[in-house]
């Protein structure tokens, strides 16, 4: 149902199987508009390097995984993590990344204080923003399911993402990823109230029953519950043109398989589930 | 922290070890206020001999566990449901429960559609209602965490129970479970909202990082990463004046463990963690 010349493929989606140059070049030879490398990707085959092969193949890049992971247990600790943000600010604007998606990390070790890490991570935005802005790269928020809160990400809801957006202004929008949001019963008022301006990045896997790993069990486009078309419909009404990025986490499955073979069905389950 | 006369025991935390009759004893014996059992185990030992005995003990019942699951892919599964549902409630007036609890189901096998899953638990609740405001017996929404809104219920916010609460009318609250909802950056909010007279149940155990299974790995309290005090604070603020009702799904720790160390355990973790 959808055009799966918009594919755009996360790393993640075969990070057993493929190095960064195998997937650019995979991303090419499959007729892929784009790439999203993981930052540990990035590093290994050398910043530059990468950026001039993903431009040689004409590839778009749909945003750089990933910054985020600001709260932490000392001063010492933040100031760390906000080193870090610039660093990946950086290499977003190396590779012509369309955002740089932010992950923004969870509790503290040892910390049961949700309030204070959500507090943490609006000034860890905040001042990586300032950064962002001047080299023009835009951060997404990517609220991630509730079942990472405590140890990935306590932005755990669009709506949480965006009154984060609201506070800290200009420069800043949202990753939605399906695999996070689906289940919110207040998701079709919230991709609209993101609009255009702040709906940098779209994510699609699928949801499956049973999931057998909080982590590693993400399936297929079509192989699980999600309602695609409608959360697609719902974010291109809102004004969203950019791609479709697959990342699909799969200890057991899709991490076995021929890479090629996992782009060829990426692009028709598109077509067919998206 | 908390009062450990105040305990109740959801059987399911010793499921593997007790049947329900070792279970009354269990909670006499250990000094606990009350009981809150599965249909299972009351289908088993009787519904007038489990009545029987849990009164001879001096037990209250903080619920019963459980009816919902009304969504289903045909009017029959549907009448089935609703007819279980009337059953529930029966059985509910019969052991002298607080309330019955309301895990309302997810997607019917095969739908992908969330929205009228939603709307066949609002018709399915509405039905049972009727039936339960007759019995007098209060039903308690519980909202389950949103990694269970596939299979298990497709209420997954505090906020969208009380939105189901609002809609409905008397007779209808909701059982709080610090699992499902830690998460939520609106909590407070909504259980200030909720109010003394829709706060029906409340229920403890822990958030375990990291967690090895979606189901059944679920943590004693003291040994996760949420803030028991603080959620307690905030229901015993807005008035409720009920039992913690413990219920623990551990296949890999609380359920292979001596119950009775398990019931001391309990009591010990509510003064020191909750």
């Amino acid at each position: 149902m959808a055009d799966s010349r918009k594919a755009s493929l996360n790393t993640a989606t075969v990070r057993k199987q493929w190095n960064l140059a195998q997937c650019i070049e995979g991303c090419a030879r499959h007729g892929f508009a784009g790439i999203a490398p993981w930052r540990d990707v990035l590093a290994e085959m050398g910043v530059n390097d990468a950026a001039r092969q993903i431009r040689d193949a004409g590839l778009r890049v749909s945003g750089l995984c990933r910054g985020g992971m600001f709260p932490a247990g000392d001063a010492a600790g933040r100031a760390a993590a906000l080193d870090d943000n610039r660093r990946a600010v950086d290499e977003a604007v190396a590779i012509g990344a369309e955002c740089l998606v932010l992950v923004v990390g969870g509790l503290p070790e040892g910390s049961r204080n949700l309030a204070d890490a959500r507090a943490q991570v609006c000034d860890g935005i905040a001042a990586t923003l300032d950064y962002a802005r001047q080299a023009s790269m835009p951060l997404a928020i990517e609220p991630l399911h509730p079942m990472y809160a405590a140890d990935r990400a306590c932005v755990n809801t669009l709506s949480q993402a965006l009154d984060l957006c609201d506070a800290l202004g200009p420069g800043l929008g949202v990753a939605v990823d399906v695999y996070h949001v689906w289940w919110d019963p207040d998701l079709a008022v919230q991709i609209a109230r993101a609009g255009a301006g702040r709906l940098l990045a779209f994510h699609l896997c699928d949801w499956l029953v049973p999931t057998r790993d909080l982590l590693l069990d993400r399936g297929m486009m079509g192989d699980g519950v999600i309602d695609l078309p409608l959360i697609r419909h719902h974010v291109e009404a809102a004004g969203f043109g950019g791609l479709y990025e697959v990342e699909i986490f799969s200890a057991g499955n899709w991490w076995t398989r021929d890479p090629d073979e996992v782009l060829n069905i990426i692009k028709e389950r598109i077509e067919k589930s998206a």
